[in-house]
């Protein structure tokens, strides 16, 4: 174990591992054609995908509703709400060796899903919502979890929020973003990180998505192999 | 006048005509990063208005979020909201002889918008919405009203909600389509539609939306042509 430790930073730092990593959005259906959403492309996920697969790992994608390509050699399994995002995950986590969770999951569905569109004539309408799973944090606080990478995509105090949630939920790194400005984020194709993890953070500036998503591809491979290298 | 209802139902039937049409979803925000919205791709408008425009009207679209590229010599308005769609369509509505609202507004829009990712940690939450004007409703009541066709995706009762909706709104036409089944309507490339007027109807069987929206335009300008000129 310690050989593997002392591997250099190489080309196919991940060779051998196998990365779980969830994308886009959720829909939360109203009734067959209603639902709740949010802004996500799934853009910086796929292209995280395709860094983490030339990085030598086996990449399974569980992708919520986008019209974007599969990258070569990803598994995909495609899903809806966030229910199924949340089975679909718990069916492979047992398997993988890091779990990376960039999907906007909907914090919330419709207590009810109509079987027929609703009709409604009322000049007010009250939706009453439940809490879906965690699936971030379900995952990180199996017995056996994986190396765990969540991100943080907020409007304001973003780096704060995500030292919160790397903490709260016990992850091993949390790559923070900032969206609905005018820059970076949803919807765009550029973006920035803050990636944190315990004892430390880097800047990742604002560049393509791809090119991002290779930067952040290779810093989850280092925190892996030392995290790999400590715990084995 | 009367030379014109004399003209043949040649291939530029409605050369010289002002088409305005809605097409696509509208999305309503939550707050920056969460929205509202449906199933509709926008792909039965855009194949319309590339038909109507066929025909030789002058097309003016407003578009709700697709990714469709614009058809050739039809000029885009995008819009977000129902409100911006309502908003842009009365800014246009005086200039135009036909309005076709393929458009699946949304029927409410959150009483809020927040300005801040919404942070909720309850396990319910209980979202409050209010009815977005009746874009549809309010053209075919103006007192110099165009020639308005709307049309109805429904999941169950498709024909009767259709002509009640006909004759409550007081259209000249509606297209009236079945959705959330197995076969047809929204996020299918194939549909069928029931054409409704008056005193009379068609059926436009399944087929690609592109040939439908053929058939479609072809219906439209036949009808507009009669009231065309027996309102001269």
């Amino acid at each position: 174990e310690i050989a593997e430790a002392l591997l250099p930073r190489a080309a196919r730092a991940l060779e051998g591992a196998c990365v779980l990593l969830t994308a886009g959005p959720t829909r939360e259906p109203l009734d067959p054609v209603r639902f709740l959403s949010n802004r996500s492309s799934g853009q910086m996920g796929f292209a995280l995908a395709a860094a983490l697969r030339e990085l030598g790992a086996s990449v399974v994608m569980i992708a919520g509703p986008t019209a974007l390509p599969t990258p070569p050699s990803v598994e995909r399994i495609d899903v809806e709400t966030a229910l199924e995002m949340y089975l679909a995950v718990m069916t492979r986590v047992a398997d993988c060796d890091v779990f990376v969770a960039t999907a906007a999951v909907a914090d919330y569905r419709p207590v009810n899903v109509a079987e027929h569109k609703i009709k409604k004539h009322a000049d007010e309408f009250t939706l009453h919502l439940v809490r879906n799973p965690d699936i971030l944090g379900e995952v990180a606080a199996l017995t056996a979890s994986p190396f765990t990478v969540g991100f943080a995509a907020e409007t304001d105090h973003v780096i704060d929020y995500a030292r919160a949630k790397l903490q709260h939920k016990q992850l091993n790194m949390i790559a923070a973003n900032q969206v609905g400005g005018a820059q970076g984020g949803f919807e765009c194709t550029d973006n920035a990180l803050t990636v944190i993890w315990d004892d430390g953070q880097c800047e990742l500036p604002m560049q393509p998505k791809s090119q991002l998503a290779r930067q952040l591809a290779q810093c989850i491979a280092e925190r892996y192999q030392i995290y790999h290298a400590s715990s084995s």
